[in-house]
């Protein structure tokens, strides 16, 4: 049977989940399933997270700058680790590269560069390696966290208030574009949107912020959208979710591409995909001081929801109705 | 200028190198250049090592088993653990797929817990992926090893007896014949040579009772050959190398695959390749303490010849002529 018969990734991670067993034994206290691994040193946690992109599957080359690429590559991993409340450490970066010029070369180690010292990481060690299979890029970021800061998926409640920092969608509407358009054009259509796609900025800050306050029940970062992340947080804590529409944070930025794309605003917000933003859960009468701690860092975080009991997320339209979300992205 | 005018992999790394420094700084002890990179954590250190192998670039599925691929691809990293002097702890397991068949990913899965269980690691997270460029699979590989048994590769003295474990070459001669017989051939022309290829065993056990001594120098594993691996050895040291061509174990299948092949089994063993043996130095008078420390785990440790003043490695034929070797592999 292919995968895609199969159930695709999310029956693969159960599948590889199964053979290993939960593996949280020893120092391991969080294995597989939330944005990171925790594995407890003393009073602390190491943060371990790691991603892979394969070129022409992840990234095109006419559509990213190398700087952006490298750039990229990274930033995603850091925003895992501000998913669990930690701050950035070392990285090691895998690199699989066709015969290609060094220049380009140069420019995706740039980016790679500038990412890490913008946030406070080294790179540590790696591998470099021929491709016959285009740019292949893997990334394994380590962190640390304290043990009274940590935040994980599972810990949401029914009455918590769920917020988001910033804006959504804006990375979407970004690729939409690029797709539509390439990425001259789309650059010129919305700079903001493409360099939220192209060059994410993760919340290292925002979250450090978010977990000082001690009242974050659960976080995680929105890689694969609105819908789809919050309904692995829902599960993971055993719970439902409601969304207000009207209160989803939509720039201008992505309300004008949306016109030109023809889409609708709200629904690439609530779709999204490599957002980059944080999601999180907090009791409603701490939702304030937890919005305003973040509003510390220059971000800002809104509350779009609340965590209900039962299962499955809802989005309440601003016309009453209300409509099931939180299908997943299906990469297979 | 393209990758394979301006210097190849070395070249390149040492391009990233200069462009992170050499990013020794805080708890990160040994960065980029050796084979793993090492993070200090109380007492310990926290070993930290990378790979990246690419279908049809590193492996080719024809001539490959699905589990042994997926032992292969872990033991490589826990034998970078080894050459530090560590034990294993965690593995992270990035995997690119195609919409491929679920039986074979559950084999190489199988490969992966196989020699994770057998070596004391677990797998603790990873990230899995659609790929369209064919199966890709990067691993990191964390390990631990106290401050006092920490092996590099710097440490190598004038002086030094030069020591590998077991025999060497078994695994170049078994891809020879893969490559000239194919599989099944290969398999019937020498199950042993292609065992060493496909399914290495990490030396961790041999490592851990190496610096147990309290004697070892230097030390690293061969995944190079020893005569590339050997070059690096020196240069990390300063010092140069003499190898006696007649001290070097060679098995009687690679004399016998060597035959077959019509290709000479020292030439084999020298450069080799994916050994994953251990090359290690320690003074002449303490090379029986540790050849008797390591042959209690089961294997063996041979002098193989000894670090001199100067550079480069020369190799000592029996007729007394001698040879320059040291030449890398470059993969571009």
């Amino acid at each position: 049977m292919k995968i895609s018969e199969f159930g695709g990734e999310a029956a693969i991670i159960n599948l590889i989940r199964e053979k290993f067993g939960t593996a949280e034994q020893g120092d391991l206290t969080l294995g597989i399933g939330d944005d990171a691994a925790l594995i407890r040193s003393g009073d602390k946690f190491v943060v371990v997270t790691t991603d892979l992109l394969i070129e022409n599957t992840h990234f095109r080359m006419d559509l990213i700058d190398p700087y952006q690429l490298g750039w990229k590559s990274i930033a995603v991993n850091l925003s895992d680790i501000a998913a669990m409340g930690g701050t950035p450490t070392y990285s090691f970066v895998s690199i699989g590269l066709p015969d290609m010029e060094v220049e380009i070369i140069e420019s995706i180690f740039d980016g790679m560069r500038d990412v890490s010292d913008t946030f406070g990481s080294s790179l540590a060690g790696g591998d470099t390696v021929a491709s016959e299979a285009g740019i292949v890029i893997n990334v394994t970021q380590l962190g640390s966290v304290e043990a009274d800061r940590v935040a994980c998926r599972d810990g949401a409640k029914p009455g918590d208030a769920i917020l988001v920092t910033n804006t959504i969608g804006d990375s979407r509407a970004g690729l939409e574009l690029l797709l539509k358009f390439g990425l001259e054009q789309a650059r010129r259509a919305s700079e903001s949107c493409v360099v939220h796609h192209l060059q994410p900025e993760p919340r290292i800050a925002e979250a450090r912020a978010a977990v000082s306050t001690g009242k974050v029940h659960a976080m995680m970062d929105l890689s694969d959208g609105l819908a789809s992340d919050l309904q692995k947080l829902c599960c993971a804590s055993g719970v439902g979710a409601r969304v207000m529409a009207g209160a989803v944070p939509v720039s201008k930025d992505t309300h004008i591409a949306a016109a030109r794309l023809d889409l609708d605003a709200v629904r690439l917000a609530v779709e999204g995909g490599e957002d980059y933003e944080l999601l999180l859960t907090c009791s409603t009468k701490s939702a304030v001081a937890v919005a305003r701690a973040i509003s510390t860092t220059g971000s800002s975080a809104r509350v779009i929801g609340e965590i209900v009991e039962g299962d499955g997320v809802v989005l309440a339209m601003q016309n009453g109705s209300e409509e099931s979300i939180g299908g997943s992205w299906e990469h297979f």
